[in-house]
């Protein structure tokens, strides 16, 4: 009654590869239908191909599910996952000695589109997740300021918003790629130290006009309300630029981990400056250079001097489909897909290679593609079996390239631990097994 | 040491209303800073102003919590929302017979920005949530075809997908405004049949071109593994056009009360097309004819036809703040902020009112404006204590304008209960009470 299709493992003469190794060109499988992957073909018990009425025949190749025989579950208030996705988690790596020093990584691996559902964001904290009252907890604003202001969320909930998607990524992200030997784990638990998001808040720059800011002033050093009162110094540039105070995530108010009742938003920037918990903003001329922006979020560079105050998050891509952990089916067709972003703006082109960089072929971006946001990338691309080494490759507004990780660890030498964006690399085997390689 | 700002009740020369009852230019506090509403002005122990430098002033204006003194929460796997945000959730109404009959509605009076969470999302199920296993789950494609062919779920995972961020309504939101009294309830409660999330899935027309459907079939049976197999028609125009089969939302795989493993997706159009539990799509030449698209989502109108199949949802727009059950705080400034959409297409213009209909003034629309989806209006509205009525009219980028109450019902007459659209009007009384009025 029912037989697997058979797998064209050739592409016909109308699909002529747009670069080596099998790429495709982006908008091949909205132009035209194509036998993609294996479906099982259904006939009746006449041996003839399903008959357009329901019949007999529909219950005994389909037949009703268990759950089909009895009224489903009632509504809850607050929704969860299915049980049947309880491995779609964040992985935890904190400190044995402190739980609540270390991170969770959001597994990109698993998650599809550009919005990271709020339960999988990442996680970076250096004192674990502070349990606020919101009723209790004040934002003060002074320094430097015609007028010290202090404001409670209420307060702030009754200022003019606005919204914006973005990614936060922290900038040790990816850092197990400056080891001198290529790290096998999901690229979620490797590069998942960012995550995309709706937030929604009060303009910063509405703000420090109330206070009437000193046209002096240059910083604002940003305090935690956690068990470490972290800071961190903001230029009071991108303070009047784009940065929010931030007490929506994606509709709902911010999730405790993520800065609950208040955090600071400065879209593009490094995850430490987008301070969670927020209490506290010092308006003042200089930074506080407190130990998460000297002796941490900075390179020791081979001159010997240190790379301090980057903040913008580089270009960056991933193909997280396929990847490593995932299966391969066998030669056919495919569609490699991931996710590209650019702290400086937005993503131009993304280019993919199955070749290990020798052809490049564009990939499909999936709209809307926003300023400093995730962008889906897609490209078909027809395996033929053989080793393959898939890559991608991100282009921002600003031209700026991402680059092959020899170009970017000979320019920052081998003390490098943040703000890695290299290329990445999977190498396809013949039998299917995906793994990371250096290439 | 601290004092409350004073309020300034009067807008300046400077702020002059582009409407009556006080509506200003919706740039208005982007362009300007303003003294906006009331924080807390703070001078230390000196009488002074604060310092710059954090000193035992700060200590004594804003102590630490005690959050603040010992170290936080661990990491999480799968984050959930702070514990004083408990009041934020779906309110269930549900048949007392049967308990997964009924409905579920979204806060769109707690939320903000565009996205719904996914834990929040409106249901309505007509025989529960059925607790599916994916591994057992399939979709037939069958009927009118060259090829019947069966999909597992991982069969799904493996094709081409797209993504795409829109509204799913209920045909049967808001049809408390049909009633001859207007109802008095928080927005959400009212209105709240509607959510947008970004949706992933395989478009819908790649896999019809892949069973080869006949050119001579015009509909699509599509059935629900639900208690109930629900099942509904579905021209094959639209499934060719822009529906999904949707894998993912937000980011996750669909919720189980939002289709899990697998819903059709038709953008625009009313939520019960969009069918959740997909198991079958049967290709035909003429509609079912089942109860939900004859006794149910259609109308009986004055002329004694019933208007039927009308599938997409009209312009649609609600303020959801200042609303009823929310406070005012006084004369002075307020942010007016609300939801816009239409399953035509973008929204193109919001227009409010604050005298009742009398004069309108164009809201800001925040960007991305994106076609099918919540669009989120905002303008400034400066509140002279006095008796308001606020209005909002949605304009899509067909012309469509959202109809005055009277206007619809005029043209449905009093037999309604689905596809209520027409512009919702709150009360602002001296006092500061917001009620549900028809005006």
């Amino acid at each position: 009654m029912k037989k697997k299709q058979e797998i064209s493992s050739e592409p016909n003469n109308e699909i002529k590869p747009v670069a080596g190794g099998g790429l495709l060109d982006r908008r091949l499988f909205l132009k035209r239908g194509l036998t993609f992957i294996t479906a099982t073909t259904v006939t009746g018990a006449s041996g003839k191909l399903l008959a357009e009425e329901p019949s007999s025949d529909v219950e005994a190749i389909q037949p009703r599910q268990p759950w089909m025989l009895k009224p489903g579950k009632p509504f809850s208030n607050y929704g969860q996952p299915s049980p049947h996705e309880s491995d779609v988690i964040r992985w935890i790596s904190a400190n044995s000695m402190a739980s609540g020093n270390g991170v969770s990584w959001s597994p990109l691996h698993q998650l599809e589109g550009m919005i990271t559902p709020n339960g999988l964001h990442y996680e970076r904290h250096h004192n674990g997740v502070p349990e606020i009252d919101p009723e209790k907890h004040k934002l003060l604003v002074h320094g430097m300021v015609e007028k010290a202001l202090m404001f409670s969320i209420n307060d702030l909930l009754r200022y003019p918003m606005e919204s914006r998607i973005c990614f936060i990524e922290c900038g040790g992200n990816s850092n197990a790629g400056w080891n001198s030997r290529p790290v096998q784990s999901e690229v979620g638990y490797f590069h998942g130290l960012v995550s995309c998001s709706e937030w929604t808040g009060v303009p910063l720059s509405l703000i420090l006009k109330e206070v009437c800011i000193d046209p002096k002033a240059t910083w604002l050093i940003a305090e935690a309300a956690d068990g470490i009162a972290m800071e961190i110094s903001i230029p009071v540039e991108k303070a009047m630029d784009d940065a929010l105070l931030a007490l929506y995530q994606n509709g709902e108010r911010l999730r405790p981990e993520n800065g609950y009742p208040l955090r600071l938003l400065l879209p593009g920037w490094e995850g430490v400056t987008n301070v969670k918990w927020l209490r506290r903003l010092q308006v003042t001329d200089r930074p506080v250079m407190s130990r998460n922006e000297t002796a941490k979020y900075t390179e020791l560079l081979p001159s010997g001097k240190a790379r301090q105050f980057t903040f913008v998050m580089d270009a960056k891509s991933l193909i997280t489909s396929p990847s490593p952990g995932q299966e391969m089916h066998g030669p056919g067709f495919y569609q490699i897909t991931g996710l590209a972003w650019s702290g400086r703006g937005k993503i131009s082109k993304v280019e993919v290679s199955a070749d290990g960089g020798k052809t490049w072929a564009e990939a499909e971006l999936q709209e809307p593609v926003l300023s400093k946001c995730y962008t889906r990338f897609r490209i078909p691309w027809h395996w033929d079996g053989g080793l393959a080494i898939l890559k991608s490759r991100a282009i921002d507004e600003t031209g700026y390239v991402q680059p092959e990780r020899e170009v970017l660890v000979n320019e920052r030498g081998n003390h490098g631990y943040f703000h890695y964006n290299a290329i990445v690399s999977w190498e396809i085997a013949p039998e299917g097994y995906i793994s990371h390689v250096y290439a």
